[in-house]
């Protein structure tokens, strides 16, 4: 199943599902082009997960980490698909970054990793855009991941079932092929990092946690338009505007 | 005026006034013993200062930074007055850190510095601990400060014209004074957190920006009694457990 965050006509925020390409809301079906998509979850954080592909370490030019290596985005960085994301000026380089985003359904803590399914409500595209010329500047990734806008997510959420285990995920900026990859070469698995985060920190429901990044990352520019496509989910799109 | 959040005796979430010892709401008066006393706030995000005073700088061997060492923790760090603080088992050192914490008032971004005032509720007391075990070895600090429980606050929020210029800020760990020093010795002032902080992020009525600690961090122990007092504020305590 696909569920969707939308305003409805008249105004009102609606959780519907997503089929046959149509969005149904109790007796009442919609067109996803003439409703406003939102974010398909309102989190209280995002917990972000930094080289957990080999290929996108070595394009960055960093070692593997032993552990995950995580970082936050609060709420004020979420977009959704269908927005026109505003970008900091000034900056040399703010790149996109692909991932796939477990969304989590009950507040949890100390998960054990037979058990990280059981917390998941399903699977989110999402875009980790990157300032890099704050990132790499600085101890903790504020300035460099944690701005407004910086992580689309969307268009829906799809349940654990609908996404293969080796689910394919894309990349296109103005319709070009610049990411592909596939879950399953995570060097962190999903309940791996599940475990981990929640070793520390509680999880709520409707938090998210996004997955990193394959290679091809690379900078956006005014105008662009960006495609994150994972199998099973669909495709979040939104356009960049720097000015 | 100090205003604090309470549960009544009633179970109801309150918003009230702390005056001569009592807390007044509507037509009642409470002894703050005889209630639950919360987080004088309930953020979205807490964005966190280091390295603000030269002298904690130095004991933890840090350079002065050019700019504000932005840093996250998200709202499971919350904890209250009055709690016992649950921290991470097997660390050898988890630090307390005394810190003057600013409320917003509103939603704002690129504030300029001679706004800043404008958008600021008030103050309250945090304690900002720390994981050093964790924080020494990560890139972000996430499992060395976004850990459960991180960031007390409290008791109270008082607005800014109770809150001198050069407020005196005091640690106590079971009644032994650890941390004293006043906010005069910042680095970077209120004004200047509030306008490089929302040149990136849009901050939220009840964010809260904590300012840094001072010298004299230093590890708790299982049933420690921990006490922040700033001047014009008043006293935030907290019991430890590490088990």
């Amino acid at each position: 199943m696909k569920r969707v965050r939308f305003r409805d006509p008249a105004g009102s925020t609606r959780s519907g599902e997503w089929t046959n390409g149509e969005i149904h809301f109790a007796n009442d079906s919609y067109d996803p082009d003439e409703v406003e998509i939102l974010a398909p979850t309102d989190p209280s954080k995002i917990v972000c997960v930094g080289l957990n592909y080999a290929d996108h370490a070595a394009e960055r030019n960093k070692d593997l980490p032993d552990r995950p290596l995580l970082f936050l985005k609060p709420p004020n960085a979420v977009a959704s698909h269908g927005d026109t994301i505003t970008l900091p000026t000034g900056k040399e380089r703010i790149d996109h970054e692909a991932e796939l985003g477990i969304v989590i359904e009950e507040q949890c803590r100390n998960v054990a990793e037979e058990d990280a399914m059981d917390v998941i409500a399903g699977f989110t595209c999402a875009d980790d855009i990157s300032n890099r010329d704050d990132q790499d500047k600085e101890q903790n990734w504020v300035r460099g991941k944690a701005f407004d806008n910086s992580c689309p997510l969307g268009p829906v959420m799809a349940t654990p079932d609908e996404v293969p285990e080796d689910a394919a995920v894309r990349l296109r900026v103005n319709g070009e092929l610049r990411q592909e990859s596939s879950r399953d070469q995570f060097i962190f698995s999903v309940p791996e990092l599940i475990a981990e985060i929640t070793t520390y920190l509680t999880l709520e429901p409707g938090d998210v946690v996004i997955t990193g990044t394959p290679a091809g990352v690379a900078p956006l520019s005014d105008g662009d338009t960006v495609e994150v496509e994972i199998e099973g989910i669909g495709t979040l799109s939104h356009d960049v505007r720097i000015s």
